[in-house]
């Protein structure tokens, strides 16, 4: 039995299902494993606060410090969040030479960069398998089970909270505001939901995956990122008529002129894999050359699925120093930044669904089809209906086969100028998986 | 740059795919992960045979043992199946100290522990990520990614040939035989399928589950097996007017009483991410305590995506070579034999669908209910229809609450006795999930 000793920054949600599981599993885990995982110390804001686990006095304290500087302690598990004090930590962590821990995306959407090359400098390890998908093995999958693999592409539905709005918006028929507050109600919204239901969460995520599939970091102001907040009812009832789904997506590929990173709303055809992905539930589709396509499923955030990818991490560093610290080299940067080029969404080529707001009278249509027609953009398939006598205004509905995005937002410019369209066009992406 | 030498038993389907690939993805390969895998000698009974990959003469030879037996190779790949010279060369190569690396489930069904055990004793490493899913990383995420959690159940859909019958039949409500033999001309199924769709391959990959995720071996012969060569058009259909699919799983339960593991084909709600799962793809539903489900999906078998398992078992090797040989120890086993008895098939608790072929006069429904009821098995629907004008035969299918599974089984032999009962009583399993 190799004891390994672990120090815990932060015992609020997760941080608890850390303890929980180390305490309740605690012979499974040594009889399987071989390493015995002994939680040192804790350090949180808040020490007192009532939580669901119990924390022997004298084990936490409030300063953080005490475990960074720790001789004793062999892995740091960060679990407080944001991008300044847990930077601070992390580093001061790995250059005592600690091995670190952490399911904070933001941090190494922002940071990684700096923090896999001072774990490097030092000889110590960062897992962050929690930081993407919760409990899913997707960081281990895609570093090592893929390892083999050219990867093509990567979809992922990894924002639960946007998810579990949109198959309620979806199930329901309801608005995004309004469900967006019942969630909130619920707890599985944020007071702030933004970083969750405008992508940025997702982006942080996707910032990651990129930096394995693709062996590079990206600028994370240059992801292309769209929220939920402008999907209506109508356009998923729209979609759902025409044979689709509507799920906030993470997306990569590789595509010959480089890679396309973006986080966006998309149509993904009912009855894939990827659409049946409802309620709070995460899941990557990951397309490798050998491969084919894959997908990993699973409870994407929470206490316990979270916990459940610390304590893996935990036990994955626990067994390389049992063998004499002989821990595997960070994640490697292997594209050169040449090789790779962001492309911009507007050079992206795409299907899209465009819905416009049109006067209902004779002739709109020709004028729209017309308007995309002269860029270039070719139609798959029109709906247009409830015509009310009298005039009025009524949806237009445009599948498209595949565009240049820049061409497609000249289409609309040109079209929103006529006296016959009202403003608020809506256009998505349609993926194809 | 590490590299490892590589010896390749068994250049066939999966054998090419190894070779494509080091050649075709050696750049990336190399940058990534830092092992350079050098393919330095092939084995294979016919030599000369063609391939869709060019293998330079001399390196291939028609004697295994000169692989076995090169103290230059680091990692001995073993593709050529079966339980007899597999486990030779496989026992060989460990006790020369190479590690080894295989996709033969049948071999690790039957003689898993005195592979492990020898792996063990001579301090090398078995890599077998291809013997279950093909390229779904399935062993490394219960090994590793799952470690911390103990595992409710398992249930797979792990052999693609049933899955892909089972798929057309509901598709197309043709009959078992028709779609195999079509199957078999396309080259989906064995010229004989026995071991696919009678259920053993998944019993095989099943017994390798189990070892990982419950920490024991079962004897093989011990797993409940049913294939699914019995369905028939007339119950696919009935089950999906009840909103079920029928699917062959691998099941594996922890309940208080034991241990349930058994492979047999079974209801699942349509909806369902394991429901969804069509033609030739594979997918594993883990339920674990912390973890809650998780499925992993993708194509379990053929030649590339079974390559990609392969060579990220090489490459992960190669990783704990290029580390001073700091490999990880094989799986261990922790449960106690007592502790988790295997439970008997007929001690089990389940819901049943069950189709009757009952003589179409008043009473018989209540002849069947009632050899129901008297054995304490209650009924949760009926469905009774296609009443023919002047008798005939008619189907009764029965959904019932859970049950013993005794207790059904003897119930369904009096009820069989009824002078109004045609034999041929179809029962199977439901599966919430």
């Amino acid at each position: 039995m190799s004891v390994v000793n672990v120090g815990l920054i932060g015992a609020g949600t997760v941080g608890c299902g850390v303890i929980k599981i180390l305490d309740r599993n605690k012979e499974i885990i040594e009889k399987r494993t071989g390493i015995a995982p002994n939680l040192k110390k804790i350090a949180d804001i808040d020490p007192d606060r009532k939580r669901p686990v119990r924390i022997p006095k004298g084990k936490i304290t409030r300063k953080a410090d005490e475990l960074v500087n720790d001789p004793s302690i062999d892995i740091v598990v960060e679990l407080i969040g944001g991008t300044t004090i847990a930077r601070d930590l992390v580093l001061s962590a790995l250059r005592n030479k600690k091995h670190v821990v952490t399911a904070n995306k933001a941090l190494l959407a922002h940071h990684g960069k700096e923090i896999f090359a001072t774990a490097a400098e030092n000889g110590v390890e960062v897992g962050f398998e929690a930081s993407v998908g919760g409990g899913i093995p997707i960081i281990k999958s895609t570093l090592e089970s893929f390892a083999a693999n050219n990867i093509l592409s990567i979809h992922g539905i990894i924002t639960g909270t946007s998810n579990y709005i949109l198959s309620r918006m979806t199930d329901e028929g309801s608005e995004f505001g309004d469900v967006l507050e019942e969630a909130q109600k619920e707890g599985y919204a944020e007071a702030d939901p933004s970083f969750d239901v405008d992508g940025i969460d997702a982006a942080h995520k996707l910032s990651i995956l990129v930096m394995l599939a693709f062996g590079r970091y990206i600028d994370f102001g240059r992801i292309h990122v769209e929220g939920i907040r402008t999907i209506t009812p109508l356009d998923i009832s729209f979609a759902d008529e025409l044979g689709y789904k509507i799920k906030l997506l993470a997306i990569a590929k590789a595509i010959d002129e480089g890679l396309e990173a973006g986080v966006y709303p998309a149509l993904v055809k009912k009855g894939t894999q990827l659409a049946d992905v409802s309620g709070a539930f995460n899941a990557i589709y990951v397309v490798g050359d050998a491969l084919g396509p894959a997908m990993l499923y699973g409870k994407g955030a929470g206490m316990m699925p979270t916990a459940s990818a610390v304590v893996s991490d935990v036990l994955q560093i626990g067994k390389h120093i049992s063998l004499g610290n002989a821990h595997l080299p960070p994640p490697r940067l292997y594209a050169e930044k040449s090789s790779l080029p962001l492309i911009k969404m507007s050079d992206t080529v795409n299907k899209y669904y465009i819905r416009f707001q049109a006067e209902d009278r004779p002739g709109v249509l020709g004028r729209i089809t017309g308007g995309l027609g002269s860029n270039g953009i070719s139609i798959e398939s029109v709906i247009q209906k409830g015509r009310h006598h009298g005039g009025g205004d009524v949806p237009v509905v445009i599948m498209t086969h595949e565009a240049r995005e820049k061409d497609l937002l000249k289409a609309l410019r040109q079209i929103g100028r006529l006296s016959s369209i009202r403003p608020g066009t809506m256009f998505l992406r349609i993926e194809d998986l």
